[in-house]
């Protein structure tokens, strides 16, 4: 609690960094992070310098290996991985596809998802079972938010012929943390794959993937990371390797022979890699890591994190007509809470006033509810100007 | 041939916006394309924006929404088709891949390919064989470059079980242009799907894609468009729409119900479309089609670009030691040439040699040639710069 981190000198500073914060109060961090000004100013940079020595050509080409190899470190530095692990994908969704689809599935096999995963990847779920004949059920961990056992209830639902558990590690919905080890741990002694979908979790979460033991963890940088849009990444763990085919491939995932054919996959992570990105973005994203790094550590930031979510939801808890989904403070930077007042579609016209006040939430559909996301860099402030916010709302459209 | 575009004054003002042309001699148009300035800065401004008014919001989100449409109505545009035939993708790649992942495989299904293509769709073919057990074979196209009729030779290697056919529209070892309006009716009459590579066609070709056919035309942004690395796009025939599943998915993809969940496909092209890119890339692609057509019509671009590769390859025919692939005039901006003589690694040798002379050309493997493109911004002093580039080369390594 002490920590030169926690000084809010040092952070007044660090959030200059960040040309979004100034002119709002912004609590939008699940949705997509704020980038640092070195961030946006690497990427013009790169691609200044792509125009200048290419844009393509072997000095060009070097210039990429050496970027994409960069941003693998700094991925794998986050996550306490060896970079190899890593692939490079436009976003968190990709990342969950590339795992989904390169399971061999038989017909009659099962896929485990939790009732609060990401519509994206439960619209994935289905094709799947829809193409291959696989069975698809969902496992009520909504209701565990503050009474129950994940665990116990993804025990409960798991079949003989469950082959993958999707799970998020941070509930987009109700912010609630996942026990990922031990279910990771469940997951493995019957030999069941587990992926996680790490839209929430990924810059955070303090990270140890390799202790952590998830099959797959897909996440995005433009999130918590606070990176570009349009960039990700996949974990794959490296026993699993072998068991996961690429599905979209392109010249990236493969080596070739002398003729240019294509002859074996890529060793590492980069199997599963396609074709041409935009690489400066892996410029943006490696300075938004180094951004955060500098500021603090993982377990330094996630502390600020939690005071700040709690110093939010405790304000939250007295307000008249607000209900907060937890009944205890969060374990994570998103507080999610209702409008217990008679208004038609609450919760948008809430999002929808408060946008209009310069203070940025977002409406979640299932529970519905309002969603405000708090990260290390928030102001004790900036939470006080929301609850205010919220407070006005809420006193026009008391019935 | 008197057209106001072909005008060198014009040009030589043209060719300012683009500062990747400033300081060298271009010729890698079909690797990745010099983006203009303004394309540049518009990634910089609609970055910036997020930034001011995000970057997560109603305000970022409709901003998004009409950015989408506004590439999605000008890439139409180029191509003579609606908009709501385009999907958005990475790359012409993950455009390839989406077509052929799509198509219900039974095992006995037959995919015939050319031997011009490129090595990621190869892969991804193979991967489709294995494990759908879909056969695979090839058909000699590099060998119709200077006579015979590759219509002739794909209808000979057709089979009652082939479901689909791939092909380059330009191939990109030779520059060969295909006959694709005249394999499109060969395909339709025989019940086969036509997915075209279109990596070197679009920004190169003047296109109807309506008029034209092909089931499926993929392309990228990144080459003869030049816009920015990581954006590019499926054509999907809109006959043939709900026959294509997607397979990689995420929310752009799936239409959602008042408790968020996927309840159907989007109704237009961006059913195929996963999630979160980096859309200020897309703002980039509409200002580099826009500075193309400022310069003159797709036709005009053809004309002046088949100017070039005359006037390079009727240069390069009368050097010594050079053999041109083509025995006549190019079709396409892709002139492809052998060394002759007996330097060990020849094309590798020449292509370094003349990257360090700022003249910017690269190997094929197979055939193994060096490939320099013109486009409609190349000037007769470049390709008189790269001509003397290649004598000097020869000069210095004849036997």
């Amino acid at each position: 609690m002490t920590s030169i981190s926690a000084s809010p000198t040092k952070l007044l500073h660090h959030r200059q960094l960040f040309p979004g914060l100034a002119n709002k109060a912004y609590f939008n961090y699940g949705g997509q992070g704020p980038m640092p000004q070195t961030g946006l100013d690497a990427i013009s940079e790169a691609q200044a310098y792509i125009q200048q020595v290419g844009p393509f050509g072997t000095e060009v080409n070097s210039w990429i290996i050496q970027e994409t190899k960069a941003v693998r470190n700094a991925i794998g530095s986050e996550l306490s991985v060896p970079p190899e692990t890593i692939t490079l994908t436009e976003d968190v969704t990709v990342g969950c596809n590339i795992a989904m689809w390169g399971l061999e599935w038989q017909a009659g096999d099962h896929i485990l998802l939790s009732d609060c995963e990401h519509p994206g990847i439960i619209a994935t779920a289905q094709e799947i079972g829809r193409r291959f004949g696989v069975e698809l059920t969902t496992c009520p961990l909504m209701a565990t938010l503050n009474e129950g056992d994940p665990v116990e209830v993804i025990a409960q639902h798991l079949r003989p012929k469950t082959r993958l558990v999707i799970l998020s590690h941070v509930l987009w919905n109700t912010g609630q943390v996942l026990p990922i080890d031990k279910i990771a741990e469940l997951c493995i002694s019957k030999s069941v794959k587990l992926l996680i979908d790490a839209a929430q979790s990924v810059g955070l979460l303090p990270l140890n993937l390799t202790e952590l033991k998830a099959d797959f963890y897909a996440f995005t940088g433009h999130k918590w990371l606070c990176g570009p849009g349009g960039t990700g990444g996949l974990y794959v763990r490296p026993e699993v390797r072998e068991s996961l085919k690429p599905t979209f491939i392109g010249w990236r995932g493969v080596t070739l022979d002398s003729k240019g054919k294509p002859v074996d996959w890529q060793s590492d992570g980069q199997r599963y890699e396609v074709a041409t990105s935009n690489y400066p973005l892996y410029t943006g994203l490696r300075e938004a890591i180094a951004t955060h790094q500098q500021w603090g550590t993982p377990q330094e930031r996630i502390e600020q994190i939690c005071r700040n979510s709690e110093y939010l939801w405790r304000q939250l808890q007295v307000l008249a007509d607000i209900k907060c989904l937890r009944t205890s403070p969060p374990e994570s930077g998103l507080v999610s809470f209702q409008l217990t007042n008679q208004t038609p579609n609450p919760s948008r016209q809430l999002v929808m006033f408060l946008e209009s006040q310069k203070l940025l939430t977002r409406t979640i559909a299932d529970p519905d509810c309002v969603r405000a996301c708090v990260h290390y860099l928030t102001l004790e402030s900036e939470i006080d100007e929301l609850v205010e916010g919220i407070q006005r709302f809420v006193d026009t459209h008391r019935g």
